[in-house]
């Protein structure tokens, strides 16, 4: 705490620094004096918000890099890089072969250097592709127009830029052009403007091509090679994870909800809103998903992922798991009706939830476990048996409960009905409203099962197109189970779907 | 079709063209023959196949562009725009004044020109910031270089590029500048490196940065002139139609997907799937809206908005939209369950629900509208009074219900169960398994009115902070209004809360 007062000054502060979060809040009460007091406070004030401002910042970066280190790893990988690349400056043979158009290598390993290498690969190659098409275009052109007398030359050159420029730019509006080859196509008008342009004035327009395209193969293998070789980040693997974290933040979120549903408050502690509202991760992931996909498609062999490995697959477990999302986050709504619901009614049903609850999250971490490890378990077929099985116990429950005793005169007078009620209630009766939260809630969870199955389809098909191997530890019960149960095992599959369709 | 058998050249074929598609589907049966044979029909086959998709691909493109013309406009500009700044090439006068550097300018047209102005403004100053800066910065380091000796100059220009340019690379994933200045710092080191390695060669260090910046200046202030001057497609107004479709499609879908429910087959016509399934544009529109917002905040004053415009409150309308969303999402779900429902409860129920549904959907399109004509109407206070009424109602229906009679022996024994139902039965009831589609669907369908006010409360936030003005129309009404109910309102909101808290 500052309190300053200075009679001659006439200038009177108080400083008040909040020393929980750092902030500063100041309160000025200046009285008129001379103007230097008044910058004084005012510089200080600048000073010491910029100051903030820059530590917050210096705060959220450090923290950044302590998360995930490879990010700074990523920024060293770019300094190396360019430094390399700026050699071709300082060393002469270097300079001698490539000339003044080394600047294009600079150029290159600042803009196609990305965090990930499938990002890296295809903005090197659109570049190179890019350039390369440009180029070969544009001295076409310029050999065209070199031979159409010296009034036509400028029509032909320009006419053609505009037509061109135009068309590639509109190609880039096309979602499969977009998707895949937006940075070529910025770089084919680019190139080709360049070069139609300056080959009014540069004679040797052979040599500044080849030069141009030198420089940019080595600027590209450059930044392929340091992004593949140094600490590699792959768009793939980094997919493969967030899907997988993905599916057991769904798994935690629906334990959590469940959970925190039936909990009548006896536990001391409930589920943190963090580990409730996880599922949101997968609803607000689809954009990073697709880009990913897209990179990982330009990566070459690595880790356990073959180059044709199937990553389009990973879009449609997303989506099946953004599917189940949804219906967490019905879920999550239902929560706050959680106290208008029937306890004995919650009692009964509270273990046959908690089950399918368990035996869908156990699923999901099953399906986590075994994307990372790359294998096929026949443990899944079991645990589906089992979620399906304790589905059909809550509906059974539900089909046990008595029906609704309805009078035609239900919804016409009130007084009439309440005649009705009166008798019921005398004995052990639940009013229709305390059922209906439960009610509600328990057919939302009994859709749970169905979209983790989608999820368990969409995960099967990954395994079988990326050829994923069989535990080796079910080798044998699999054997035993398929031995004891081909038959069995259909026939139960058979009478719970007919028990199901009931 | 064609049929050809060739006998000396021992080449059989047979070419079937599916004439709906279009597509052909050709088998080839070739025998041991002349490799010209076979060479004419490889190549055949490959230029059909080309020409087929060459065919896709325009015909896709023509669609894009009968879609939305100003896609068209916009690469016309871009041709202008190049055109106009290749000329810096061809008339000498400007030529001179430039020099070689014009490329710079050709560049910034092709990289900075984007579909909309925001997203042109937001380049070019990215550009232009970022390569004062490091211009400025390179200059300073290439002074203390130049001052250390010879020895130390190339480790002081060498060191403070790989240390800049690795910090650099590092604040592209701070968040914050990641969404506004990323483009800028790429910027920044390229000019960096290009700057300061250079600067070893070229002597006129100060004479090259200077021609620089001013191409770019060039470049850039002719994107932004044109971008704004030619049919411009702003940012800001491209969210704000986005937000008001995207409210219709949420009405149109919540609309369909009740009336889906509750129709008995006896019309003839169901809502098409598309209409059914609008909302889930809803539910992917959040990059395009984030992006949108973004490149919004760069934008000058333009039509209704202002340059402040709070941009930022679409992000929340379209949060609560979404939100909205989820909740459709679910009720669709329920719509394959509608004939497990039962059908005496469901005509009682079906006004209701259509109620709360029409009263919802049409307070979404006045929304809608509103949004659309900058305008707050005082109407919106009675239709949501008139849709919390119809809520109520549905509340008051569930209440009207009788109660389930259980009994303690409900969930341990079964026969004792049946024996307890059997009597029931015989009067007019309905099992529960028939009641319990309805319910669900009824309390997800009385969530969607505490969304929709949600996404009222965020438009009305809008609406005061770009000071919306009150609908002509409006006006004397609102006051009537205000007269008669400033009381009368209160009181109708308090008992209706009570109402609901009950």
């Amino acid at each position: 705490m500052t309190n300053i007062k200075e009679d001659a000054g006439r200038v009177e502060w108080r400083i008040r620094v909040d020393e929980k979060d750092g902030s500063s809040d100041q309160v000025l009460e200046t009285e008129p004096g001379p103007a230097n007091g008044f910058c004084r406070v005012f510089k200080c004030l600048v000073a010491n918000k910029f100051s903030m401002r820059l530590l917050r910042f210096l705060k959220k970066a450090w923290h950044l890099g302590v998360d995930d280190p490879r990010k700074v790893f990523h920024c060293l990988k770019v300094g190396i890089a360019l430094s390399v690349v700026s050699l071709f400056y300082y060393m002469r043979p270097l300079y001698d072969g490539v000339g003044g158009t080394a600047m294009w290598a600079v150029m290159t390993v600042v803009v196609v250097f990305e965090n990930t290498v499938g990002a890296t690969i295809s903005k090197s190659l659109n570049r190179a592709i890019g350039t390369c098409l440009a180029g070969l275009l544009a001295v076409g052109i310029h050999w065209v127009a070199s031979k159409s007398g010296n009034k036509l030359e400028p029509v032909i050159v320009e006419g053609s830029l505009f037509l061109l420029a135009s068309a590639a730019t509109f190609s880039r509006f096309v979602p499969a052009v977009k998707k895949k080859f937006d940075y070529g196509t910025v770089i084919f008008i680019l190139t080709f403007s360049l070069v139609s342009v300056s080959g009014y004035r540069v004679e040797k327009l052979f040599d500044m091509a080849k030069q141009r395209l030198s420089t940019i193969i080595i600027g590209t293998s450059l930044c392929i090679l340091t992004s593949m070789l140094v600490s590699p980040i792959w768009a793939g693997q980094e997919l493969h994870c967030l899907i997988i974290k993905n599916m057991e933040k769904l798994a935690t979120s629906l334990e959590c909800c469940v959970a925190e549903y039936f909990d009548d408050g006896q536990k001391t502690t409930s589920a943190p809103v963090q580990n409730l509202q996880a599922y949101k991760c997968v609803l607000n992931s689809k954009a990073t998903e697709e880009s990913m996909a897209n990179f990982a498609a330009w990566e070459p062999a690595h880790g356990s992922f073959n180059f044709q490995h199937p990553w389009k697959q990973y879009l449609k477990i997303a989506a099946a798991m953004r599917d189940c999302a949804y219906c967490i986050e019905a879920l999550n709504s239902c929560i706050s009706n959680k106290k208008q619901a029937s306890k004995s009614m919650k009692k009964h049903l509270s273990d046959i939830c908690l089950k399918v609850n368990s035996s869908s999250g156990s699923i999901l971490r099953e399906l986590a476990i075994n994307l990372e490890t790359f294998k096929k378990t026949s443990k899944m077929d079991i645990s589906i048996e089992e979620m399906n099985n304790s589905v059909q116990e809550v509906k059974n429950y539900l089909k046990s409960l008595p029906g609704l005793v309805l009078t035609p005169t239900t919804s016409e007078t009130k007084s009439s009905e309440t005649a009705i009620m009166e008798p019921l209630l005398t004995t052990n009766t639940i009013p229709l409203v305390e059922v209906i939260p439960l009610v509600t809630f328990t057919s939302l969870l009994i859709e749970i099962p169905t979209r983790v199955e989608a999820i368990v389809d969409a995960v099967e098909e990954l395994a079988n197109k990326a050829k994923f191997k069989p535990a080796p530890d079910d080798k044998p019960k699999q054997n035993e189970q398929n031995n004891k149960t081909v038959s069995e095992q259909l026939n139960d599959e058979k009478t719970m779907k007919t028990l199901q369709s009931v």
